[in-house]
């Protein structure tokens, strides 16, 4: 598999939903197989919020492939002996695209902070349109997403009706629902609340180097909801750490363990700034905004959607992604849902694959 | 309705579980009603993590209630025209009974601060009962808690049997799962991780006057798991504060602006480190410590056991309480079990008393 990363500088500016301006702006993206002559065999993988545009393949000493590896390559289901697969990462993170943490200016030491604009989903996919049309890719074969990767998707398939053929949102929703803002809101407080994040005013490598405790605790509600509680049972028990002491105050269970490995990992190579933004992105998405009604909104969809949720997904519920078939029957009939019987949870999207790359593979081939 | 308050000091040292003693410590509790000339008509209340001893009526210039004042009071389901009815603050918390902010001895500028021991369920249990003890209560009519008070509760089943004719355990488990030993460790962590908790050696008069942005962040995480998703979305929808801006960063959605609002009211009137402790005390809730096994653990119960649980509780599932059940219809054959039907979350049990008054009534009647 030819595995390549670039990276798209554009200077005409790039006009947010907030009416905001980026100018100049880059993406940073990972192609992975070739581009035909017709330019049309291109697939787009959208990304979840601590996702980057590295979904597949190794690069020399790297220890683990992309985040989605186990579904794209040569003879997967998102197969690049066929496809010319494009991975960006969104506008507002952290991995090379223009996000809070970006010069002001070409080679101005000043960085945004918190004078970044509010992206949005909208936002991101703009962006992402952008690039391809630099590209000269006038029409994707599919765009592919779980989670806010699966927000991109759906807004994809609104905001630009006839571009796509088919388009795979996954463990998302059409409308994120106050529950998941309430958990947003607690992950962003719990950055905040950490002295040396200095209000966004943080030097980014000294984070990187020792960590960011707010930023280690956000992730760990993150935790909370990435997995089930079924699945934290199976993973975990209520083993103990062999050297702590059970009536230590900050002795361990295993799964506090695992919690404190994930969270103080976390600031090592995710930046906070850019945490907050996209939880705000995610906040904010709602399909029908600009639109007079949900109805309106999915009435713009020209394309075929497949929807894929899991059953145990307890942070965009399975009955939300029927709500998106529901209405989709309404006014497009050319959609399919697939329910995955798992109870590993929201997370299921990244490890079981082996469960819905088949569907995939088959609603690409058909 | 006669209503006290009152502090019990002991001299005589406590035992905890942890091999550590505490000499001399006291409880601070309220009563209800009269005790009458047997001393043979008494309900003991526990409380759950933030609850007090102030469970029912109102002093002079108090804006509300005790917080299960719809349950307790004349001709109410804990009536206490018939019941003396007694409500402790656990050992731990920090309403008035000994905890890590207590002083090391009476009179010491010296606070516990993480020098206090580590409590557990069983402590609390244990200290309750040496109140009663030397208040010359021989036999309880009942224990009712929810939460972490119905962990008491099944606490004092299995360490006192005989002791208590009725024990009702509420929206809680008999074994904290995994899961929300997690959700425990989150909210630990949001608290080390804010500078301002100096690793405890905070100035407990100015957290109470400014707050403490980590101990906020830990009460959302509660928040998240005290209201069901259902309810987030009833209670607020996706309704933006009207003065705040859609694309400011920090703009807030209502749900947002709610938990602000009881986050960061919660340091001035909980602090820091009971919060963490009290924490630690479910994170160990194992009803099978000290027995070969859970079996063993129910088979010490001689009393009646009624259990409460929600359908919606998405903390102490219904799950867990139907293997309670199943337990006492293996060992015991004297429990009932009620499942409510509500989809409100877990705080049922302290919003939803209309629910389940009735029974704690005529149980309590039976």
């Amino acid at each position: 598999m030819k595995l390549e990363t670039k990276i798209a500088k554009f200077t005409k500016p790039l006009y947010l939903e907030s009416g905001r301006i980026l100018e100049p702006w880059q993406i940073i993206y990972e192609t992975y197989g070739e581009l035909n002559e017709n330019r049309d065999n291109v697939i787009l993988i959208t990304h979840a919020l601590s996702g980057s545009h590295h979904a597949a393949g190794m690069y020399e000493g790297d220890r683990k492939p992309g985040w989605w590896d186990g579904l794209i390559g040569d003879g997967k289901a998102i197969d690049t002996t066929k496809y010319f697969v494009i991975a960006t990462n969104v506008i507002g993170s952290c991995f090379g695209s223009t996000g809070p943490i970006s010069p002001v200016y070409p080679g101005s030491s000043e960085r945004y902070r918190l004078k970044f604009p509010v992206i949005t989903i909208k936002d991101m996919v703009k962006a992402q349109k952008i690039l391809l049309d630099s590209l000269g890719i006038k029409h994707l074969k599919s765009v592919i997403g779980g989670s806010m990767g699966g927000m991109q998707a759906l807004r994809f398939a609104v905001d630009y009706p006839g571009f796509i053929e088919k388009i795979f949102p996954i463990a998302t929703t059409y409308q994120t629902r106050p529950y998941v803002i309430a958990i947003n809101k607690a992950m962003i407080e719990a950055v905040r609340s950490d002295c040396e994040f200095k209000n966004g005013n943080y030097d980014p490598k000294e984070i990187r180097k020792r960590g960011l405790k707010g930023l280690a605790a956000a992730r760990m509600i993150g935790y909370l909801n990435y997995i089930s509680p079924v699945t934290f049972d199976k993973k975990f028990g209520r083993d103990y750490v062999k050297t702590d002491g059970m009536f230590e105050l900050f002795g361990r269970f295993q799964v506090e363990s695992y919690l404190e490995y994930n969270g103080s990992n976390f600031p090592k190579w995710f930046d906070p700034l850019s945490y907050i933004y996209l939880l705000k992105a995610i906040s904010l998405f709602d399909i029908s905004r600009g639109f007079t009604s949900l109805k309106e909104a999915f009435s713009q969809i020209k394309d075929k959607l497949v929807l894929i949720s899991f059953s145990g997904d307890t942070l965009f519920f399975p009955e939300e992604m029927r709500e998106i078939k529901k209405y989709m029957d309404e006014v497009n009939g050319k959609s399919e849902y697939y329910e995955i019987k798992s109870d590993y949870g929201h997370d299921s999207f990244l490890v079981e694959i082996d469960k819905f790359e088949d569907i995939i593979k088959n609603e690409l081939n058909n």
